[in-house]
């Protein structure tokens, strides 16, 4: 199964679809708007519309008016009739690296898929205005096929990401860590043609990782970044430190 | 600094307003409107909007007409002179436990002011027809006073989950790590006045937890769960495992 969060008529999902199709059946389940930076938000309080999608007068998959974890749910409940051996998201225009995995409705629809116990990958290519997503179709086809087989545990994705130079420029596929850069957030003021104000966000990503293995310093480096990520976010470390504050005990003593 | 999900004029919120005011300063800036299972989401396509909120005629805070993130962000960059001790967002109508943290406005908010290096709290009470946030209110002033010097990394914020009990029935407070319970999602096929199907999202939460020091388990014993949740999604035990693999070398001979 193929999903997004740019909407089932972007240009990465017809390659990373196309591409995939030498390999296995494939199934497009995407959102019929962009999505981006919707995060991991589900629709509960509205409901969803599944229209059929064609391209050049071909079926191309099934639009669904809500979010890509959304997508990822209904298409695996309802709209297949068995899971899908693998959910990959994207191809992303733009990179979800470090602090952006957070942000990105391309790993969201991953990590649905990962939830429900379905190995899944999300594939982005760094450059907002990206125009040739081949190299990442053939890194998406390239990695469906390595895994397969292979012991990922239920519960983990793989987020990958593709530096947009040319296959040649390409160094090579790197294990990484999600780094730790950051956005320096900008609210533009503005006045809008009545005298009001309204606030536009813009900013920079603060490039912190220069480690080669954490996501954002391997793209910057030329080198295809595939993460490991799962959804367990417990602290541990943080867990066992307060474990020996004794807070249990503090607070059981002061209810009132 | 207060913030929800359920919207700037939803009870919990002004619950817990209230109760910290008996600690510090307080300013309340939160959802124009309920973003309930909004995960994530960030503003970008779209201006924000900044309205005073007032009650019973007092000024009461400032209201978004954007996600739970969007807030913490616009708060701290711009509404805000300078940055908070402390962020607590809630009290949430329904709890945040196990798999629900993805999902939930009220987490990500906490979790945005985490990523900008704010220390925070997500509280939420576990019934959502909730009537009394009194308990839950007086929970958050005792955390956040205890808390304060005390040393949890920046990047970690405290889930807190208040079983809706008597207060005489709570049985204490609990450390606890992110369970793992999942929902079985129902989509709901229905037709509109006009014939078209539309489905809509039901479901249990499937209750796999039994041991007592996970989040979901802590609250069906009556306990208030405390969990240290970080946005570090990196699975360092596949990380390790793929290196074994020799993932990077397998790609980095077959380019083509």
């Amino acid at each position: 199964m193929v999903c997004n969060d740019d909407g089932i008529d972007s240009p990465g999902i017809q390659v990373l679809a196309e591409s995939l199709r030498e390999l296995a059946e494939v199934i497009v389940i995407a959102p019929l708007n962009e999505q981006s930076a919707i995060g991991h938000a589900i629709t509960m309080h509205y409901p969803l519309r599944v229209t059929e999608n064609f391209k050049n007068g071909k079926f191309f998959g099934y639009a669904v008016d809500g979010t890509p974890a959304d997508c990822v749910k209904i298409g695996i409940r309802n709209l297949m009739k068995e899971p899908p051996d693998l959910v990959v998201s994207g191809i992303n225009h733009g990179s979800n690296t470090a602090i952006n995995i957070i942000y990105s409705g391309t790993v969201s629809a991953a990590r649905e898929a990962a939830i429900m116990d379905i190995p899944s990958i999300a594939i982005s290519v760094t450059n907002h205005s990206v125009k040739d997503f081949k190299y990442a179709g053939k890194v998406a086809k390239l990695l469906a096929k390595e895994l397969a087989g292979k012991d990922i545990p239920l519960g983990t994705l793989l987020n990958v990401n593709v530096p947009d130079v040319t296959e040649k420029e390409i160094k090579g596929i790197i294990l990484t860590k999600q780094g730790k850069s950051k956005w320096d957030d900008i609210y533009e003021r503005r006045q809008d043609p009545y005298g009001k104000d309204y606030y536009w966000l813009t900013g920079n990503l603060l490039e912190v990782d220069t480690d080669i293995e954490t996501d954002q310093a391997a793209i910057k480096n030329n080198y295809v970044s595939v993460t490991p990520v799962h959804f367990d976010l417990t602290d541990y470390e943080t867990y066992n430190k307060m474990k020996k504050w004794g807070i249990e005990e503090v607070f059981n003593g002061k209810k009132d």
